[in-house]
């Protein structure tokens, strides 16, 4: 069943170690059939080198094992959190890349300090809290997507405007339209991790960029009168 | 048309990738055919790997589209501007390379830290101004193009000595003699931009090189008593 | 003798060139049979180029060489405390991995930031004492092993919760059940020196992560209830 | 003529490149055939792509040419300086090596911060002083060479117990025995200037090694009673 959609989340799962975006397994990324309510996931602590599109796990939404006979990734409640969230996004990806880490363990959000982080998120990428000790023991994984939840929500941000999150101590997650974008959105968010860490380095008083040049390279890719690449007519 | 001129477009554009300067479509290499006031330059949004000779874009100054079936490169008018304004430029190189992107969002000139840098830029690599909001809703290409052009000229800097700049909380433009050598450029300004960062990590009040051994390494490379590689008679 | 525990050490070894953790030949691994007592060890200031198997160096536990023309690993002695005093561990790595021995040249631990650290190293990674000159000229790998040995009883370590260790102004010792473990956990030690570095170049005063965090990553690992991978029945 | 040694001195250059070390034609080595008085050096500025053995140029300690068409290096007058205050030295690198221009970008010793370093130069790689302008006018590349004599005179350093250096604004020469080794101690020199740099960044009040273990690493290595690595009878 979902061999089309299995391909592609396998692809995307692959596609990680090739962008030197995870070191071992610490990755996956993961695609959803909103028709159907179905979730396709890597299995959890299984090499790239070894993965097999067979191999990728189906799940309900509500979290139940529909085929597959190895385990899902350990971070799938965090997976369904957000697809049950946000029902504009079909990919769903999470690593341990290198800057974004950083971030994440300076318990910082990554401000937009020019074109490269405006041209794909729109404004700061944030931090969530870190979690309770309540919420660690009680549903720890299922929790980490709350927070990310919470964290749009209290910021009052559209997901697809800013596709991608680093939750405090641990690390980034990021979606998108499919899985191979969530993917892409991954690259981006480890690049404009480090350019950030490369410009505060150089001045750490540095400020955020203009709004005004934010706006426009957001809006000349995403916005209703985008112009950037091939248009269909 | 201009078959010879597409080749080195295309080769050049094939080589940012090569160089590690561009992640997924970010940067555009173009030359100019100055007999026949005609540009070739990348389309936009088009991944390298898919990118053929035949699917560049040809302009003439005025950005009127002479041949080729896709978008030209959003970043076509500030191309444009350079070529206008420096007669003297046959390519122009635009990427988001991380460490010049580094400068760029800290909004800070490269400094002159050493022979590296002096041997390809005599004095410091600019920071351009930010655009006005008016700048950016009119024309924000070709007012990006424009600002590099007044930068130069307030500085009373000659392309060719200088060729490149950082554009504030945006990324590197680099120009040469042709496409091929405003590629060298983009990998020196990389480059160097890494070296100058790691130079203030380690001491963060440096002062730039001597004025004196930045006139000796730029001049025996580049004055007319210049003695750096192979002569032809 | 002991082809299958050559064979391991060997692959080991060649693992430590492959995943960027050794320049020339600043490296070693080791494997031990513990039934017979037997450790086997890479051959002192052989590329990795031209390593075979059968250079192996065969040592009994108190250093006497049972096999193999070519000297041992001159840490060999280093390596031979770890095995005496720790009997759970089954292979030994040093390297000079770069973010690593800065950590040990700065002579610090390096402080658990976040979860990639925590799922396998539980709390800071110590970094050893610098050795007395008595200590250096009496027997200077010896005395390096003893110096790992009593930086864990001091701060009451188990071996197998913190797999790893940073000598002063040195570098890295890594251990595991086996020799490819070791590897292992050289490349997270690594891996996590460099995020840590990162980490505190955004913010110089960042803290350890929270207590809660750290437990529960290491568990869902480590511990009795283990939830990651995929179990046996 | 110099057969055996022009291929020595070419798979020499063709290592700096392989080694990560220089940039475009950033980079040239050296070896001297001491009995016949001659030094066989790469020509300035062909790419090491298309760079053969027989385009070698081969010169006498005065500087004149003895055979090859091309130009020798434009560093030509600094290594020969090297050659003739040093006879126990058989080979010279100079590369613009990322980390090391760093430093000698920002005019500092590379302090011995650890063993890495302390394995093959014996304390700080000194810096050398900035040239006056008389200097540079009179004969630039020949002074560079007689401030590197002058700063290990004034030291009191033996060249073969510090390797290398970096020269003030510029980058790093290296030698050694021959010209492979001249690159090997390049590879080290850049390392240990990436391990400084990350270790300064940790904690920028750190302090170079204690002097016992200086004295063991090198000693080990270097000393008459050496055990690293396999000793013939």
């Amino acid at each position: 069943m979902l061999e089309e959609l299995k391909q592609a989340v396998y692809d995307a799962n692959m596609a990680l170690p090739k962008h030197g975006l995870v070191t071992f397994t610490w990755g996956n990324a993961s695609g959803i059939d909103r028709a159907r309510g179905l979730m396709v996931i890597k299995p959890s602590g299984v090499e790239y080198e070894e993965l097999r599109p067979d191999q990728l796990v189906v799940l309900d939404l509500d979290g139940n094992k529909v085929e597959g006979s190895l385990n899902p990734s350990s971070d799938t409640q965090t997976h369904l959190e957000l697809y049950r969230a946000f029902p504009e996004i079909g990919g769903v990806v999470h690593t341990h890349s290198t800057f974004a880490v950083g971030w994440a363990q300076a318990c910082e959000d990554i401000p937009c300090y020019g074109t490269t982080h405006a041209d794909y998120f729109y404004g700061p990428i944030p931090c969530s809290r870190q979690l309770t000790t309540e919420e660690i023991e009680e549903a720890y994984e299922k929790n980490t997507g709350r927070v990310i939840i919470e964290t749009l929500q209290e910021r009052q941000i559209q997901p697809m405007h800013v596709p991608g999150i680093v939750c405090a101590n641990h690390g980034p997650f990021t979606w998108g339209k499919d899985a191979a974008q969530a993917v892409y959105h991954a690259v981006v968010l480890e690049e404009v991790a480090k350019m950030a860490f490369i410009t505060r380095g150089i001045n750490p008083q540095v400020q955020s960029a203009p709004q005004n040049v934010q706006d426009k390279h957001f809006m000349r890719k995403h916005g209703p009168n985008a112009y950037y690449g091939q248009k269909k007519a």
